[in-house]
């Protein structure tokens, strides 16, 4: 917490921190190899960005952070890691109003990095769809995540893995805590960015990886119904890519992870060993 | 906090509290007059469907909650207080879904109920209007407010006092804290309750007593453009009803408080002071 080290359960805000009351402030989840971040750099800027967004300027330059967060890791037992960062407002008596020169809190914990089994991954995921009731600023990573803590507990509660939001025409946008890809025609589409969506950073990467390995990419607003859609896959820092095989308690292609989702997730995994050598 | 009182300066919570990483949590602003609470039953049962609506059922009974609150008024020297209530989710390790058997986590504050001073209410109050981009269900009563807070950051940048959301065809929806009055050709207009607008207690009171005044009341989406517009001012626990005199530059009727605003104000203050004899 800011430059203190303590364990978890003894790591406290106070109960005016700006975060706690008003979801004012931002975050990332960063996954480490063996002491290889992956993308720390991408994961910073995009704190940044999305910091600007709310008018709030982290205390600390990118590259104090990013000893910070090296700190941490090291400090904790987790060999995989995902490192949590927040910055929010900071503390100040309750109002709306930001009050001037507030010192922003800053957050980061160190867990063990989640690995899907080989069952589930042999087996595939599975999701519903909801219609978006989020705001309007989804490009801006923030910890304003009640909405997608609702579309995850109706996940649950209908026994499934994610929920994908589908905008006013029916569009997939994203997941709740991923993006959302899918194959149609052999072509990898996914929603074009804009502020509906995350920029996800595996997202980003799964592009660029797709390509390098010949396969086209079209970011454009899809649906589930279209002609010739075979698979649909989801990508996030913790999970890389996930195959999607029934959606609204429908199979996605014959309901077994499709070819081209598990190239991505192994694309994907490649290139995190590479970093790492 | 929960059942413990406790120096605002020393009540914190664990940053892993579902309240400080995903806004997942509810809460009301209740006004105590010397001793007298406006509407407390009313606030409590809006807490308790807010708490509904995103599935946190509170950890002790409305009788027990407002004895707390009762408590935690007579623990602090404010005659005429501000009481802010707050449940969220409580503390898990970060998931976005929600673990089984969680204690929510309660929280009370007490502080002087501010008060608009004769020469703010000559000037009236001044305003923008901004394209609503907050969430879709903002008649739930959640800290998810970091919208909120941009639009009162916008408003505080072009030095006015609120600003009020526009949906897609230009009706005023309501502030980030206020809900939002017309007055045109007479009649009062608000726009009706549903997913965009919250609930107020002080908009309800203001229905009522309006038409008990002998004022027609119509709940009905509105523009500030509309033909007869005479008046527009805004509600809220805080504030009473107060008169908004110049929106997005312009001024509103003459640029200053009209007559049914400062009458609707006046009625809602001598009902409070009804409600202390």
């Amino acid at each position: 917490m800011n430059d203190d080290f303590t364990p978890l359960s003894q790591a406290c805000v106070n109960i005016e921190d700006r975060g706690f009351q008003f979801a004012d402030g931002v975050y990332e989840v960063i996954a480490c190899f063996g002491g290889t971040f992956i993308d720390l750099d991408e994961h910073l800027e995009r704190l940044w960005r999305s910091g600007h967004a709310i008018n709030l300027t982290p205390h600390l330059s990118m590259e104090e952070l990013a000893e910070l967060i090296h700190e941490t890791y090291r400090r904790n037992p987790y060999r995989d890691a995902m490192l949590y960062v927040q910055f929010t407002r900071g503390v100040a008596p309750r109002s709306h109003l930001i009050s001037k020169g507030m010192l922003p809190t800053l957050v980061i914990t160190s867990r063990q990095l989640p690995s899907i089994t080989d069952e589930k991954l042999h087996q595939g995921a599975t999701a519903i769809t909801l219609n978006d009731f989020r705001w309007q600023r989804c490009d801006i990573k923030s910890i304003s995540l009640l909405a997608s803590v609702m579309g995850k507990q109706e996940a649950a509660r209908l026994h499934v893995d994610e929920a994908f939001w589908l905008d006013e025409d029916g569009h997939v946008l994203e997941g709740c805590s991923t993006n959302c890809f899918a194959v149609m025609d052999g072509e990898l589409l996914t929603h074009p960015l804009g502020h509906r969506v995350l920029e996800g950073i595996t997202r980003k990467m799964t592009i660029r990886l797709a390509r390098k390995h010949g396969l086209s990419v079209c970011e454009r607003p899809w649906k589930l119904d279209e002609q010739g859609l075979s698979e649909v896959f989801m990508t996030s820092t913790t999970n890389a890519a996930m195959p999607v095989c029934q959606i609204d308690g429908n199979m996605i292609g014959d309901g077994r992870p499709g070819n081209i989702s598990l190239s991505v997730r192994q694309w994907l995994l490649n290139h995190f060993k590479e970093l790492r050598s």
